[in-house]
């Protein structure tokens, strides 16, 4: 038997447990379960012969050490931010391990330990990270295999409500942490690069300069830009690509409605607001808006925002009810931020039977034997249900898939590492096609953004 | 003779030592006049024989304790940040301390200390702060004294340049550190509150939100809101307010165009450009716009920022060259706030004979026997020249008279404190009208915001 210590049972991991049990037998994988909370664990081991749920909390050290010195893989589904204290058990005691989250810089740290010890530690494994990483090495490692010069890559990656669940104005629902969600683009200028020149959008921009994207048989996309796409430039080696762009997808309109919020001031999380339990919804609006004794809230927020009469964004808001007198935040020292997502999950919660979706679209431009090309490659995902959702498959099947071929030796190269690598990426992204996660490649000319080398 | 150790000889400190210098035979007054600069501190002392130039640094810990153990009083006015160390040695010492500045949590730390030292620690006594507490208290408590109840108060200050020097389309010169103007307003949310509702308005939204101020003989000015107005509700004894609005004087129309500015992304100093150094003004206005290889960088702004063909904004920019192929920014690493100082400096910098000016402006609106009142009042002070500003009289003087005072013992309530109380503020207000700094009344109907208490 090989134990793989599972450390988080969130609604991520239910895919993932899924698929180990599934091998468990023909694998000979015996699964611990560990979570701060016995029924989430116990919900997720589900009885099965060969698993056991435990109460583990990753604060406590002898508890951790316990349960990492016990197996044979130690799989992370924390918060990232918990990640370092189990990676320096892992390493402490010769274990390989597996995380969906980006690399931090502590755990950077540990590389030339861990590759000396002759250990594997895989990170950035789930979706977005992970699917994007392997989905676009894959095609860029194509291109200059065949003599391709990159030249440009974008790539988008949205979490959202599935067609036939969609059924609000805004076309989106909560389907992960609403508090990323409303906070999402803040903490600094998104950075990228076009055609080589470098291009800034400060925070209350960003949902102003969204791109589209079409995808067949699912319509209109727009995407607002991530943060850093900059960083990407070594992890995938494209030093001197002249476009690199990575954007958040979401469905065409969302943005400009989300954007009111951004001006108004909603989206702030660094203060507190007074006597936020009792305020209203109408008044928390009001807060954002100049005084009067007798103008409307309504009209107020119209005028302040350039709304026209029949602007859909109008009828966007309506929908969130934020102008009720009634409904109170019912928060203590809440902040604008969290008082706007209450408003939100009233709305955005999926319901029972919704269904969520995940996108993903990678542009590649590059130039072969003095033409230029493109291929857009597209992804597309729907959940099961509530239980095996979207965001739960494509983040877990991953992270499941690399754990068992790294305890099957079928991954080796140690270190702490990205899924970037040809070994990594060729075997994973074939087994995930078996579960319905695959890319749509189209063929183009070189579209870009100056496809016709004007001189700007 | 008693020696006044003057630790700073900025542009700020000139009439501070003329007034101490003219003074200086009479009250028997000896100056040390402490810089890092020697050049900067004898340009102060210009030889006079009651005065001494020294160099002085204030992070060398004897020579600072030496310079402070031989006086009777420490004027500090070097950067806030610089004070704590100057006022340990003063505690230490069992000397009395004037800055201009505002009381940071360490200073005010200090208070039970000095007050049993029975030593005075007497801050914000410079023009904003200073002139302003002062000026407002007296106010205030005469309002009160004749059984008045405040209802709002509102209070606007501005650096601008002299209406003989105001030659350029923003009507605005630099008067004081260039990089405060450019950073102003940063930091989080502008808080306020109006007839008794809390009110908050995002950096990015606050040069769009102005009130104007009318000042007879000058003109029209507008104000934007500062960041945080509530905490003078307990340092003036205003905690059931229903209107406490600070903010800071332009003319109009500057900070409509200010926000472009803003808009863009341009006045953002947290990340740093590559290869600031050689980059065109208008390549820099370019990294905030969306690529194209053919519309021009101006098209693409005006765009972006929705401004008509016919807007004067246009002509503001234009007249900052920003779009100009050649201008290069010139400085290695900057930030995008440090670039815009840059071109800004170009054009806003005060010419030899340029004159600046101070302008104060407060409402105070109260309730006496049952009828709702209000009282306008203003103060507009011009700099002679470029030695003896606006800036420097009005912060100066009242350090200057302050610090005599304390050793005349005229002020002797110990402790760490602002000019706010009556025994302060009444002999200084009165002395400075003889330098031409007083405040001009206006007695009104109450204005506020709901004159009439129409329901809101």
């Amino acid at each position: 038997m090989r134990n793989i210590l599972i450390i988080g049972a969130g609604r991520s991991a239910t895919s993932l447990v899924q698929y180990l049990l599934n091998k468990s037998q023909e694998e000979e994988l015996f699964l611990t379960i560990g979570d701060i909370s016995i029924n989430n664990a116990k919900k997720l081991a589900a009885g099965h012969p060969n698993a056991v749920a435990e109460v583990l909390d990753v604060h406590n050290e002898q508890e951790r050490r316990d349960a990492v010195q016990n197996s044979d893989l130690v799989i992370s589904m924390l918060p990232a931010r918990y990640h370092i204290e189990v990676a320096r058990d892992c390493l402490e005691f010769g274990i390989h391990m597996v995380t969906a989250s980006y690399v931090s810089d502590e755990m950077q740290s540990l590389h030339n330990k861990v590759e000396a010890k002759g250990l594997v530690f895989m990170n950035e494994i789930g979706v977005d990270p992970g699917i994007d990483h392997m989905s676009a090495m894959q095609v860029i490692d194509r291109i200059r295999d065949n003599g391709g010069k990159m030249l440009m890559f974008e790539s988008f990656t949205g979490g959202l409500v599935a067609p036939e669940s969609d059924d609000n104005l805004w076309n989106y629902k909560f389907t992960w942490n609403p508090r990323n969600v409303v906070l999402a683009g803040q903490g600094g200028a998104a950075e990228f690069i076009q055609e080589g020149t470098y291009k800034y959008i400060p925070y209350h921009r960003l949902f102003r300069r969204t791109e589209f994207l079409e995808i067949e048989g699912y319509g209109r996309f727009e995407a607002y830009a991530n943060r850093n796409s900059l960083k990407y430039r070594s992890i995938y080696d494209l030093e001197d690509i002249l476009t690199l762009y990575r954007g958040t997808i979401r469905r065409v309109g969302f943005s400009k409605a989300w954007n009111s919020f951004v001006q108004l001031g909603m989206t702030d999380d660094s203060y507190i607001i007074p006597n936020s339990e009792e305020l209203s919804y109408r008044q928390f609006v009001n807060l954002f808006l100049p005084y009067s004794p007798t103008d409307s809230v309504e009209l107020k927020l119209r005028h302040n925002l350039k709304i026209d009469q029949d602007d859909l964004m109008w009828d966007k808001l309506l929908e969130l009810d934020i102008f009720n007198k009634d409904k109170k935040i019912g928060l203590k020292d809440a902040t604008p931020a969290q008082a706007l997502q209450k408003i939100l999950m009233d709305k955005w919660t999926l319901k029972e039977h919704d269904k969520d979706m995940i996108v993903m679209y990678h542009k590649f431009g590059y130039e072969l034997d003095g033409v230029k090309k493109q291929i857009d490659s597209n992804m597309v995902v729907k959940g099961e249900d509530q239980t095996y959702t979207a965001m739960a498959k494509t983040v877990g099947l991953p992270v499941a898939i690399a754990a068992l071929k790294i305890l099957n030796k079928e991954i080796t190269t140690p270190g702490v590492l990205r899924p970037i690598a040809r070994e990594i990426y060729e075997p994973i992204l074939k087994e995930l096609e078996s579960f319905g996660i695959n890319f749509k490649e189209k063929f183009t000319d070189y579209l870009g953004y100056n496809p016709d080398n004007i001189a700007g």
